[in-house]
């Protein structure tokens, strides 16, 4: 008001209130990728990009009288407000579904959340000042850098190998940070199947890493979405299974039954669960009521087991086709291959650079991410991530291919220049996480 | 971490991550009203605090039916995740609802919202620092300033009187404030219905205070939950029909249709649009495809605007009876008799306090909100708000011959003691919204 923004008084002519912006809208800009993931979602596109689960598996018809009945029998409590931290009798349904994985919940120990999205922007909002230190792995899920970018943080990544975090690793980015005086507040970890890349997190690091937080007073965000989804064996306990003091444990009905009603939840101890609910209700009221009953009712009628085993074989096969195709035809790559989830990180050839070889991908009618979105700091430019949820296995080794013209291509370039990189991404953008690479 | 907060290292026995929370959280405690609402809620009590739209008039079996012929034709879309800003259908049925008020919009000019209170989050999020100033009528809805707490931003309420916001006032209260060096980023306002208030901004002052805000460079944004539902004559034009670039109209589904699909929308200039779709995507990724398309089959084949009247001439016949029974027992009150909405504003006889009669009454089995809940510095302890949309008008005439026995009461005390008050309360608490209050 000082510095009036009004188009009558100040502010460009493109944006009036461009200087009426809080501090933390600074860096929301759309990245030129979204752009170009604009012309990927054309059909004549395969897309390897996004992180969408295929959802012809579902019993449609089962659904769809699912809901009407429930708008007919509970239509004005499924039409009406909710508690803000969900309603019961899903939190119970979710204690028996994170029982699969070892984790010993309380139906109060649950807050329901719009997406497990929205327990990330929860729980970031709560913990978060900023300028305060969140570790993550490297890579890590594009949507989470970008929430926490959002609320000022400073995001430290801590290396992966092909057993997931490294325990060594972490204690030492712990140390140099408390030399440093630096305030950590959360370790965010996807330890199964992570997105992007792939890896799951070894039974014998996960206490050693719970250990390394609790003597550095880091509090744990285990995000979990694709636990259910390994292709072998039984699921792994989770981190919250070890420790129900140190660790906020994130799900999300979004990949193993349908990301439609947007329903995600946090269990959480007990104080922090109030001040979830408290920071919930500000945000939204409260989640909704259709959606929670319609996903209650589901869990309760139908045999979602056997749909997440169904979704476990049919993810499998895409696997399969994926590295199947890369073996084939870019050979000259390098990825490693999970055993569950919706992803495969692939190293290009020496040189390469995924970022500004996507617009020719593209072009070529195929999409991927470029690595560069799963880092903070600008890193990734030789990697790109490829997602085998949503495209048949034949599409996908149709991609695969039209991916090789285009590797091919570059890397005759790069014998040619030396190069094909495009300048460093502005890494003040917050690469915010289009809905479709979720 | 340099402050550790783990159990084992520091914390308290209550909350281990007690020290570990960012700055914007520490206020956020559920205040003492809410456990007693925990109470209010029981079927043996009239509850006249909540703002939950009466539902039983609603058509379910159509809904239910639309629910199923949506989930068989088009499920695969309805499941899946969507775009962070809305689907395109739902805002092109948005448009033809909100030019009912006069105001002009592209489909491309709306931003879907899990209610319009995420709506309230994203714009705050995206313009408010810490320490700026929002200006809001004097009282103000709960949830709108526990939103604005949450960004811990400095609401300065404006007088209202009988005729909404006065503009004489608004003028002198940014001009103090100017004075003082303050940043004043936006206006909230409810212009119709107001809630709590009940009262309507003239279509004389609309235009006065769109003048006031824009010479002083703050920005409008304009909540308007009710506007369809006035008792008499044609809705008023929208503060966004005179503005297209100064105002940020909020709007909802909860109180026209359902408010479990959790639907609302905001209406924005283009800059300001891709901010909230930027940040309405670090937060939820996108708003719920089966919420949005059930709202849209449903503007699309039923005949909302006749459900819309029917809700007026229900809401009518409730708000009679409340002004009837209060002229009829508890005369020794003022208020005001709104023209449509939701909300009756009452000032208690002198020297009653609503916040320490609310036990009492709620022990009669009355419930209704204490004035302190909708102004941002504890004053409001001499009104109360009761809300007509809820209870049937017989159940409306039982909870005012409660509430008349409970003031009886509390007016005997005063004449004794001349006080029937507890102490001023913590003003540091986000009230926070509790959802059956929206």
């Amino acid at each position: 008001m000082t510095d009036p923004t009004h188009p009558e008084t100040a502010g460009t002519r493109l944006d009036p209130w461009f200087g009426a912006y809080a501090a933390r809208a600074h860096g929301m800009r759309a990245s030129e990728i979204r752009a170009l993931f604009a012309v990927a979602n054309r059909p004549e596109v395969v897309s390897l990009a996004g992180g969408m689960p295929y959802l012809e598996g579902l019993p449609l018809d089962v659904i769809a009288e699912t809901m009407q009945r429930l708008i007919l029998t509970k239509g004005t409590t499924a039409l009406q407000y909710g508690s803000g931290q969900g309603e019961e009798v899903l939190r119970e349904h979710i204690t028996q579904v994170v029982a699969l994985e070892g984790v010993e919940a309380h139906p109060d120990d649950v807050v329901v959340t719009t997406g497990s999205q929205q327990a990330l922007d929860l729980v970031t909002r709560i913990f978060v000042d900023p300028g305060d230190v969140v570790l993550a792995e490297a890579p890590s899920y594009v949507g989470a850098l970008g929430v926490f970018r959002s609320y000022q943080a400073d995001v430290v990544h801590v290396p992966m190998d092909a057993h997931g975090l490294v325990p060594s690793e972490l204690e030492a980015v712990l140390a140099r940070l408390v030399t440093e005086g630096r305030r950590v507040k959360l370790l965010y970890t996807i330890p199964n199947f992570q997105n992007p890349a792939g890896v799951t997190l070894s039974v014998e690091r996960r206490p050693q890493v719970l250990e390394i937080c609790r003597r550095y007073g880091v509090l744990v965000v285990e995000d979990n979405p694709y636990g259910l989804l390994g292709f072998e064996g039984e699921p792994l306990p989770a981190l919250r299974s070890y420790d129900d003091q140190g660790v906020l444990y994130l799900g999300s009905f979004s990949k193993t039954f349908a990301p439609g009603y947007r329903v995600g939840f946090v269990i959480a101890p007990h104080a922090v669960r109030e001040k979830l609910v408290l920071a919930s209700e500000s945000s939204i009221l409260s989640p909704s009521n259709a959606s929670q009953l319609a996903v209650a009712t589901y869990l309760e009628t139908y045999d979602w087991r056997a749909q997440i085993k169904a979704y476990r074989e049919l993810y499998r096969e895409r696997r399969d086709a994926l590295v199947g195709a890369l073996a084939e035809h870019i050979p000259s790559a390098t990825w490693n291959v999970p055993d569950g989830g919706f992803f495969v990180w692939v190293r290009l050839p020496e040189g390469l650079d995924a970022r500004s070889m996507l617009p020719r991908a593209v072009t070529a009618r195929v999409a991927y991410v470029p690595g560069t979105a799963f880092y903070y700091d600008g890193q990734g430019s030789d990697h790109m991530r490829l997602s085998f949820c949503f495209p048949t296995p034949e599409r996908i080794r149709e991609g695969v291919r039209r991916l090789a013209t285009v590797v091919n291509a570059e890397a005759e370039l790069v014998e040619l220049f030396g190069t094909s990189a495009m300048p460093d991404p502005d890494t003040d953008d917050v690469e915010s996480p289009a809905p479709d690479l979720a």
